[in-house]
């Protein structure tokens, strides 16, 4: 196995605002060996989440920051190429908790999965994999749709935006996408099936949410914050429900301005919640079997943005936070076999 | 009916912050005849609301504001002395949605309400009133803490927050208050029995949460909103439920600066949620069922702060926001027979 090189992107110092260049470094390593009770996997793809951004942040979360000289830590999907353990056999494709990197040691825990029935390796970093279950699990467990109900979805056409809009098309729902240019706003309605998509760089959006929710909104799935989340709030439905999903607009900024219209889930009644799709890991199948059921029936569709190489994946990351990307960001680390 | 004098306080303009004795005015009209399908009750008693300081805004809510020459609205007890309805003989004492004087018209309507086997007309305005009802549902319905949770509830001297204190240690949580001033804290713990009680007056509310709270927050009642809020957001436990009952830090500034810590409802899957006790009109009797049991069991206490006169009734409600009240604010307007 030595004779494999690990090309790997590894954190130089802590980035402010979007990552530059110089905050990390591409290296190459020997690949490692499994010891007893792994196996090694060979990344595809690795996944371009705004939780990658947390992570070079030297703050606490619900997993720990990535140290200086590590390797940026991402989700990925790969194909194990050696085992010494008994759960993964070689050519099996897995899911892991993995890295900016071509090679991954992974063990039988909870962060590495075998999806069964899935073969699509680019699906399973994108509807099959948490940015699936993270839509599907705070749309239905939080959200709630109800037939006829007004749905507000923001970053609509980003990867967990456009599936959690279309979960709720599914419950009966009518659902309002709100996303940045008249392009993603085509997409939103055109090909993920929205009935209406806002573009809150157009100009007034409480305007544009007075138009589009005449009858208020009941669920708001919330992946941005900031002055939207504000927004949205002031149009709250009696009873709303908020899905907090992320801040994305603080991410990169570092501000979290508070949501001063929160005082309207007093006037509301209305709920925010907070929910961390690891906690729901026991229910991916449920998620999964479910979204799977939709997609063979024509009614959820799923789009990917692929980089191709691992030096792509700083400007994968920072497309999250200007706004570059439609469906799901991925690098793709190497050819599937 | 007509040579009784009805004394009101009436709306002149609208205060700006606390409300300035040339706001109002005193004055003395005839008592209203009933018509049919009325009755007339003469209030013994009326509550001392923070809602009643929101109503003398021209700001949207749950009820209309009060309109400038009109009397100010607030929660009465009173007992009936005429009656052209069959919903109310003369003699009983009922509950109403009446007015900062001393006689209100009433009819078989949903805010008035005769409270079955309670005759303390104090305890109508505070526990066995909307008071009550509203620590009742907001700690039972959002809180529902569990034995050996850690409840944190504000303004935990006050009608309020005394109650759902209590009603959460009834359900065997560990409840820590908040409240201003020695004084304050003192009465709720010896009192009201809450295991401990922070002065947020004395400095450093993080280091006393900390101190207080060793396991974090898994229940907060919340009645003030701003830096209180956010200082409690920063000590939640995972899964922690925020019962938003009210935003008395902004009531007179007006202002409404966002919880900036609301992002920890992500970090810790916590919910924040709003809630009217009128949606609650239903129910009330479930509510004071419990309350009732409790304070003959001896396991729930009930304060009031009685200030004799209408004369008294702006002092009464300025008082709610610069913190001198214990318990239950009531202006005591007639002498019950």
């Amino acid at each position: 196995m030595t004779d494999l090189t690990n090309h790997q992107i590894v954190l130089r110092r802590r980035p402010t605002g979007l990552v530059d260049p110089d905050d990390v470094e591409a290296i190459a390593t020997p690949a490692p060996e499994p010891a007893e009770g792994e196996a090694l996997v060979r990344n595809t793809y690795v996944g371009i989440d705004a939780a990658v951004r947390t992570w070079l942040d030297d703050k606490p979360g619900y997993l720990p920051p990535v140290g200086i000289g590590e390797v940026v830590r991402a989700a990925g999907v790969g194909e194990v190429v050696a085992s010494r353990c008994d759960a993964y056999a070689v050519g099996d494709v897995v899911t892991t908790l993995s890295a900016f990197q071509e090679y991954v040691i992974v063990r039988d825990d909870l962060f590495t999965t075998v999806i069964p029935g899935v073969v699509d390796q680019l699906a399973m970093l994108s509807v099959y994999g948490s940015t699936g279950a993270t839509a599907y699990f705070g749309m239905t467990d939080i959200g709630k749709p109800q037939p006829g109900e007004t749905v507000v979805v923001s970053a609509a056409a980003g990867a967990t935006g456009s599936l959690a809009g279309q979960i709720a098309k599914i419950a009966g729902a009518r659902v309002v996408g709100i996303a940045g240019g008249p392009e993603k706003c085509r997409v939103v309605t055109e090909e993920f099936g929205f009935d209406a998509c806002i573009d809150h760089k157009a100009g007034d959006l409480e305007a544009a949410l007075r138009e589009h929710c005449p009858d208020r909104v009941d669920v708001y799935f919330d992946n941005v914050g900031g002055p939207i989340l504000d927004a949205v709030l002031g149009r709250l439905n009696q009873g709303g429900r908020i899905a907090l999903c992320g801040v994305i607009s603080s991410y990169v900024t570092g501000e979290h301005p508070g949501p001063a219209n929160y005082v309207q889930l007093l006037a509301r009644c209305g709920t925010m919640q907070g929910f961390n799709t690891l906690n729901n890991w026991g229910r991916f199948e449920e998620a999964f079997t479910a979204l799977k059921q939709w997609e063979a029936e024509g009614r959820l569709v799923h789009r990917e943005h692929v980089y191709d190489g691992l030096d792509h994946a700083v400007e994968a990351l920072n497309g999250l936070f200007t706004g570059t990307n439609i469906g799901k960001s991925v690098v793709k680390v190497s050819d599937p076999s």
